[in-house]
């Protein structure tokens, strides 16, 4: 890019101007109409979410690049869709710009934004583009699902398996290591290059779906659960909240990056996994015999990582009794979040 | 409302504990999960529109109420789904907010979306939270239509008549009126109220649907248009350069508010007419004989006030002669909207 283009302000061309020139990154049947049209499956139910991020409060300059910005502002609504079962349809993209912003910034989140999206064949289907003090990033994602296939959070069942999809505390690594490069000092490169990534490209695990069809085709429960967006815990703790039970999670079943074995203590560790969040996996509630399956097909690092009971607590429990039985809250969960 | 609770700041209680409040004006049904799920009906397909508003750009406390605000928000984005023919099935409301919001503003602001969406039988069916240091209102409206009942701009027909579905000019004065009360000294109270109102409340034409769907079940063409959110030459405009078509446009058929019959000049009433915007009409391009019963059925202030040409301008006609025939174009209107 040469540096006339590089230096092109947003006030420099204007709203028109900057929403002709991120026309490439949008899906080509929607623009020139008051909205787009979508075509829906039949017997599907529509699903929709909806997320505001804001420069300095959700994302800032100092740890995301804008493509890793818009990809990741894409994949938290990817995942949202996911942990509901639904397929992506589309999103729409509002964005709020300073007149001083540059255009090369707003085509690099477009960027990002893409790059995630084409993975899952997602097209941006409509957009606003408005003058503001503050970047602004509001992204609203749509998608289908079969009625009988809606994964919620309120019906897991005494006896269920909790299942993850992946490892949980990477993202949080990742983050710590952009905040505080010192911190890797002990980490090899690879390791601190895989967790830094896995913080600025979190994949949505729309991938896990066909293989909960699968599953749902031949049998008669529902699948409960969430993304871990929020951590772990507050996963596990929101689910027993709507489906008014307990559970217990089996400390060392939980899946942590291998690099964090020689680097951090196992209680920050388990901090990381529990109350990091922004791992973006699954959080599923079935029955035993089906959730095994589930985890040998899923491979990788998936894990049944506890059972749901019938108390009212979520338990973080240690069978090999090194550490004594710990009750997990949403307080706790939320302090460890922001701090 | 008590003191004690109109000094109550967002920071006070936090996004959660704004969320909860704020939960009573949203559909029960989609509380708890990740996302909302809609049931939409076969064979529709769904229609998708969004809009960021940024305080001091789109809405201020000087003209607007944040009860207003709300309702202007809602009635452009349910404007945008009648203009596409569809009907509104929910929205999403994406809220940045500073600290120092009053909580009751909030209410105030969601007061105002509802009751405009309760008109319609449309409820916000999810949302988002977050901090900002500018408060910014991004709404997201999902509807659906029949495939062969999508209104698009680029498919009006030389000879097809052009429709408004009523005034044009009131938001615009209404406005002015707010910014400039000496403005109105020769103008009667219900006058000024009414204007005032017209900026304030604007109605989404989501009522002349079922008009458009008799008119196109007894016949095989399609309706064009869009609706005239940046005023009425904008709109004929938009949907002349979408169908490669001209337009021309007759002064004397154009409907103005009354009030402006003895308070504005002719050329003052037109601009406001053609270039003011927010009055959200319906501009729709038809055939002469159906245009004529759909003004019928309208009644009111519906008129046709032109028709479609092979030529490549939109013309504005004086059939007195008392004016020269001018050729409209956007980068006029667009100034016009501007200054």
């Amino acid at each position: 890019m040469n540096s006339e283009l590089s230096s092109l302000k947003v006030q420099d061309i204007g709203e028109q101007g900057l929403l002709q020139r991120l026309q490439r990154f949008c899906s080509s049947e929607i623009i020139g109409d008051d909205a787009a049209v979508l075509v829906t499956e039949p017997e599907q139910s529509l699903v929709v979410t909806t997320d505001v991020l804001v420069d300095g409060v959700h994302f800032s300059n100092v740890t995301t690049s804008p493509e890793d910005a818009g990809w990741r502002a894409v994949a938290a609504n990817l995942s949202d869709l996911a942990a509901m079962g639904a397929s992506p349809l589309g999103i729409t993209v509002g964005l709020g710009l300073p007149g001083e912003m540059r255009v090369s910034w707003v085509e690099r989140l477009y960027q990002g934004m893409t790059e995630c999206l084409q993975k899952y064949n997602t097209p941006i289907v409509g957009g606003d583009i408005v003058r503001s003090p503050v970047t602004t990033l509001a992204i609203t994602a749509f998608g289908q699902v079969h009625p009988s296939q809606i994964i919620r959070r309120s019906a897991a069942q005494v006896g269920d398996a909790i299942v993850v999809t992946g490892v949980h505390g990477a993202s949080r690594a990742g983050l710590e290591l952009l905040l505080h490069p010192e911190f890797g000092q002990n980490l090899n490169n690879a390791d601190k290059t895989a967790l830094i990534h896995a913080h600025q490209r979190p994949h949505p695990r729309l991938d896990v779906l066909p293989l909960l069809w699968k599953i749902l085709n031949s049998s008669s429960f529902l699948i409960t659960g969430m993304d871990s967006s929020d951590g772990l815990a507050d996963a596990v703790i929101q689910i027993c909240r709507a489906s008014g039970v307990g559970a217990i999670l089996e400390r060392s079943q939980i899946s942590l990056p291998t690099a964090f074995e020689h680097w951090l203590t196992k209680e920050q560790a388990l901090e990381y996994a529990l109350y990091g969040g922004e791992d973006f996996e699954l959080v599923l509630c079935l029955p035993q015999e089906p959730a095994y399956d589930l985890v040998q097909q899923l491979g990788q690092s998936a894990a049944i990582v506890g059972r749901i009971t019938s108390e009212s607590t979520v338990m973080l429990h240690d069978e090999k009794e090194k550490f004594p039985d710990q009750v997990l809250n949403l307080s706790q969960g939320f302090q460890h979040f922001n701090h």
